[in-house]
């Protein structure tokens, strides 16, 4: 117990701004155990009420991301730009995204989460080609990255111990959803593994942990803030999320998707992945024009179109997965995935056009099947997951395919299926599909 | 961690009201520690946010009662009232009314307090009689009540331990000044000690914890609604904290004046304790009319006034002191109780009224003394205080002696002097005094 840690929540609860003094004070005696966890919590619960000023969130942040170590890539050649998503049902976007901007020139150490709940992650995605490692040290994510043009790793014990200790109470104590603490937690790690720049995918819709609008602006506006308050570029994006983004949901399913995308055989596919490959070049433009490389959006977009057709991504893809220990024949050849014993289709029940889809359900489903997780130690299988042959806006027969299921087993079928039933409705007329990119701040 | 806990969190937090299960399921949890300290303090600020209706009150209330013992008081004869204090400076009210009511014909059976921060405790200052023990085994309790009308103990480890680990959870995560969960502590206590009616003090001014009248009467409504959904008749009276009660401050200092007034001493001292004698009065009459051995108040003061009057009281608070194991002869001659060395006396600077006592600030010149505690485990010096020779309105001339401190060393004397000289407030012209018994209710 800390003498002025009462104090200091005392302050927050009664909403008055801490200084950088007691904000850094706090955060290093969570870290170090001075301040016991349960004055921890009570703090959160005080900031989820009475919020965080600008200034605070700084302090906040900064506090987080001293709390560990930081990479220094400052000799590595080449602009350092990252990508970071809030997280979404069928989020792939990591996975062509790093090798296209590094196909493009950028530099792209990007450390990412796994999955939790609905939401998917990208380590899990990257873990089902069988060897790739996400634990690399420091000097050989150097390595990888000035090799290869980016490298993709996961948090590691000593980045921001702070945000390890907070993020695991704050997620059994209902303080997850709350700006700044999201805030400080996204850019302690961006800021800890060296980037100068960072394009940020804020998710609005039923499979986002944002569900309004009003809410991902605000959160997109303070994240710009706070990042460019603490030095480096950045820039936002809000997109939708009212169904999963391209057609596969599951890691593996996932990985041969953006392979799908990456070699250009997406044209040829009955399935869709527009949306995604509409959503990687944007933001790969974005990222452009952060590191300076092309002088506009128009530019950018054009540059990384180019990328993508001519298998430069594809190549920097290889090569990162060559360099990072995975098994390139399984990416080479995506059937060499693991694959799902039991495929069953989900057909529609009636014509008409899908109108709505619950994402969020959807997410939950890769946890039925086994392939996400209700909780951080719960492991996952990374053969199962859904595709989806149609998505929002499609005409449907009656009897017509909606989606097929990738099952371990026949046990949670039923369920499955009850709950796809709940989370996808047809409507006798269409309706307008939601914008995929609502707007850029 | 406890599966739920995080839920009922949540739901607290967006303002639901909780049922009666998912408290009782959450109090238990956080007694027997299945429930993590770090997700009870995030409940507590969530309440402390959030509030609770009075079911939820109620089962809060009861939960705690139900975390422990409760003592059976039924085949004790006679009618079982208590009373209980929010706690101030210089409030004694407990030693002479304990004794008064029971001559009066009800029993006593007092589960009391110790001193913390600027509030004074009973058992502390029962305990600057030398031998007097408040830690009686639950049938020893039961005897000295049948005995001599009134028993005064501490709340042993086997009441409520849910309210002792939330009281101390809330003591260090600012989450005190909260009113459904003082008023949940103090009945679940007040319920266990087998009490069927309860008078409570509800203290409002500088030197208690309630500052404002609004709280201090939204508290007293709670604390009156919930005993009785919970079957003990209950009443509240508002009273003014905003100089000390009596003339003493500090443990013996105390004992010796509530000596003087039970032996009616008083009346020719040049000291008054006009205060605490009618607040005493009008807390027995109460009792006694919820009791049913006065049929209204005037009858309840009259009898009360008797039995102080004849000696009545003095002798079962001599009962009781001997009962307990305390020097009774300490008490016959209250100069035999600890002297401080060195008594000082602190002046007048000019001349006029005294208008304003910070009398929190006055409480913290205990603790300064080292009669008070800043943390639970802090000992006390029994001996210490201070002694008012002039109240609230009192005229004074430069060099009039307001108070003597009675100190151990004069190592402390100049901050007590500092604190004195902002604490006490004298102007040319006399100001209205705040009438001692604001409201009933």
């Amino acid at each position: 117990m800390h003498s002025s840690a009462a104090w200091i929540i005392q302050k927050k609860r009664d909403g008055a701004e801490l200084t950088s003094t007691e904000i850094q004070g706090f955060i290093h005696g969570v870290t170090s155990g001075e301040i016991a966890d349960y004055q921890a919590t009570a703090f959160l619960m005080a900031v989820f009420f009475k919020g965080m000023t600008l200034s605070e969130t700084v302090a906040l942040t900064e506090a987080m991301l001293k709390s560990g170590d930081r990479y220094d890539l400052s000799d590595v050649p080449g602009v350092k730009i990252d990508k970071h998503s809030t997280g979404g049902v069928g989020d792939k976007v990591s996975l062509i995204l790093a090798p296209l901007a590094a196909a493009c020139g950028l530099k792209v150490p990007m450390m990412s989460g796994r999955g939790l709940g609905h939401s998917g992650g990208t380590l899990d995605k990257l873990e089902s080609i069988s060897g790739f490692d996400v634990k690399l040290s420091a000097s050989r994510f150097r390595e990888v990255l000035i090799q290869t043009g980016c490298a993709m790793i996961g948090q590691s014990e000593r980045i921001a111990p702070a945000d390890k200790k907070l993020y695991a109470l704050r997620d059994v104590t209902a303080t997850v959803e709350c700006i700044p603490l999201i805030t400080a937690s996204i850019l302690s790690k961006k800021l800890a593994e060296g980037t100068q720049g960072l394009i940020l995918d804020v998710k609005v819709g039923s499979g986002a942990f944002m569900k309004s609008r009003d809410q991902a602006r605000k959160l997109a506006k303070t994240i710009v803030q706070v990042a460019r308050k603490m030095g480096i570029s950045c820039r936002a994006m809000l997109t939708n999320m009212d169904q999963p983004l391209g057609y596969a949901v599951g890691n593996a399913l996932e990985v041969a998707e953006c392979v799908s995308v990456l070699r250009g055989k997406d044209r040829s596919s009955e399935l869709s992945s527009t949306d995604l490959k509409e959503l990687t070049i944007q933001l790969c433009a974005q990222m452009l024009v952060l590191g300076k490389v092309s002088r506009n959006l128009a530019e950018g977009r054009k540059l990384a179109q180019a990328k993508l057709a001519d298998g430069s991504a594809w190549e920097v893809f290889e090569q990162l997965v060559r360099a990072q220990g995975g098994n390139v024949g399984q990416i080479q050849n995506t059937a060499l995935l693991p694959q799902a014993p039991i495929q069953v289709p989900w057909a529609a029940k009636k014509r008409g056009y899908i109108a709505k889809m619950d994402t969020e359900s959807i997410g939950r489903c890769l946890i039925d099947l086994g392939g996400g997780r209700k909780k951080a130690s719960d492991p996952v299988n990374p053969a199962v997951g859904l595709v989806f042959h149609r998505k929002l806006g499609s005409q449907v027969r009656s009897g017509d395919t909606i989606a097929t299921i990738h099952a371990a087993s026949r046990e949670h079928l039923p369920e499955i299926e009850a709950r796809f039933h709940n989370a996808i409705e047809i409507t006798s007329t269409r309706k307008p599909v939601p914008k995929l990119i609502l707007e850029t701040l």
